[in-house]
């Protein structure tokens, strides 16, 4: 049984959670009204920021040139591509470059990707990935889901669920599960312990990414 | 005007919502549950161990000897005196060493903290003071206020209010503050205003670490 | 006057000295013995592997997302292009891939290159780029002059002035100076004096990098 | 056998470099100059800040209460005692606090302490303790042989061998030896290789910075 069949069953339980989420829903059903999925956009652009540097701070630890390449190109289509592409999708919501530009972290953005930049600045390799893992795996498993229930006429929403459960993105989480079991089989049973708190912290954090947006979360002071 | 008065208004606004929240308006009159200070007891306990590693980040970058010594003296007498001390009055409420040990983060503790890490990790030493003076200032300005209310006559909760009003605790605020400001002396505009940002999310975490133990505050998934 | 021409003075008298190490002239005349040459070579291997980590590193840190997609591209290019332009050069001196993976660091390639690692670990963005500016600018003010001399007529030689001395990479050494100006305009003058003792250690090692190679340095225990 | 045992060959060869040098063998019979003493004892000092550093990187990544503890202790006594006491003992030399103040890093200097700082602050709290343990039992060991062989009798120099060869030093190196081979229990054995490479890295340095010291080496440019 590898690692990744291990936490699946943690993994399980959030993706459940998450996939019954009103804000899931809804946008599996193409009735989400924009507000909050607006939201959902100009947090995620603050978030891909941050993730960058989960990327570059993965890179600057890895201990093989090939782990180092594989980093280096995702920092680099994270900052580039992706980034570029979701300036694309969040101006067919009126949200233009100035606006994702001036968006603040909301509180669980905030805390989410301070916990990750954390994590990969004072732990290893293996740390970051226990810790990045959760989103991708979360995005491509919601996506693959809402795909499959089929229910969204929505074609702005179809976008997003095509994205998540299209051939690159699956190749780029299972890529990356691969790493996970890597890393755990040359691993110490404390280190692996670690990998799962991480992991598990970062896939409750997937959880209220989307309830932050279904609340237009805001600081109360 | 020094950098402190300048924030002082932020801080201000922060102070009276915590104040006003009925955590600690029911800790200052002695009305207060156990069971949400006992929460705050283990909380607080888990949030000084990472705010230990805050002071060993600071004295890991401090230019000067003078502030390398001061951060490793805090330090030092964080993880040693001041844990002690803690375990001593968490005693006083029923909480043995073992169940402090066993603690988990809650979300605010987990978000505060990897807040204030990430910050001294990938910040410079001007960050992390800007970002641990809340707690701090915080505790300083909400002890001295509740005892000068005299309201409560709760031993328990007399002694939490003089730790926080006293003249150590006092001193250390004002040399926090000092430091601040010739930190601050000493930085471009553009320092000084990422100073602001960092104060304000410290201070912003302050109120939430109270209401998160009000809510007795769990993960929901 | 821009800060990179108030540290050309500095500058100028690392790379005279560099101009007048025997390493380096007799390179210019293609004369220079295969071997310390290969040794330079399998050097400048380990050398790109840690300085690829500073681009990572300075792109963890970056605080605008411009600075962080230039580092991110230059982490991408060192690490897949740079790299195997490097391989196939190395094959010209009959250095095979094995080889290249084999070689440990010379005790100067271990001390510059901890230098910079640790300088972008510990420090600021700013110093981050001030320490990596002597490697390009240097490079490209040997390659440049030992090309205007044009007293080489050995082919492999010749392959390495013309890379060194050609438009890509003086254009590249160009935004280095570019960033380095404005990063010293927004800073202090403590900033400042700090960043020019980090430019002198990386030119003063930029001296001793070739001086290995001649005298095929090793650890003497 | 326990990891230190192991790893006692590779240490037994560089203390017996060690011994072997003009400079340490001067040191023990009483004969050496002032000169490179003088020298020694001023970069000591800027040793101990960085060394300093890596104690406080060293407590941010403690993954136990009494790890952290430990490292603590050990930051604060080094930036206040052993720096006061080093501070008379260069008195005595005629070295006042300007001048120590005033000293600038060697280039072994420079380049030991980048080693372990950059080694801090990348790698994990094992990479930490692997490269600051021959520091501890290189001056152990050194000084211990040198009291046995009872040569010295110059009393400047009796002081010194006195202190790196008595019970407290010793304490501290077989406490640095048990938390060396702790770590190394609860590694796997690709960690335990690289705390054997952190450790010869820091061994080879030790030797260095006795031979610096010896030739009063400075920056050639």
């Amino acid at each position: 049984m590898t690692f990744t069949d291990e936490i699946r069953e943690e993994a399980d339980r959030m993706w459940e959670a998450i996939l019954d989420h009103p804000m899931v829903r809804e946008l599996g059903q193409g009735t989400l009204d924009e507000a909050p999925f607006r939201y959902w956009v100009r947090q995620d652009y603050v978030y891909l920021i941050e993730y960058s540097r989960l990327f570059a701070l993965g890179a600057s630890k890895a201990s093989t040139l090939d782990h180092m390449g594989t980093f280096a190109d995702l920092l680099e289509s994270t900052v580039t591509v992706e980034m570029d592409l979701h300036r694309s999708y969040a101006e067919e919501f009126g949200i233009g470059e100035a606006e994702l530009e001036a968006t603040t972290p909301s509180p669980t953005t905030r805390a989410y990707t301070d916990f990750l930049v954390r994590t990969a600045a004072l732990g290893t390799f293996g740390d970051t990935v226990a810790a990045l893992l959760p989103c991708m795996w979360g995005f491509n498993e919601t996506g693959t889901r809402l795909a499959a229930s089929g229910e969204s006429d929505d074609e702005r929403y179809a976008t997003w669920i095509d994205m998540y459960s299209g051939e690159e993105f699956t190749e780029l989480t299972d890529w990356c599960k691969g790493l996970m079991n890597d890393v755990a089989t040359n691993a110490t049973e404390s280190d692996r312990e670690r990998y799962r708190e991480l992991f598990v912290t970062s896939a409750r954090y997937e959880y209220r990414f989307w309830d932050a947006a279904w609340r237009q979360e805001a600081w109360e002071v």
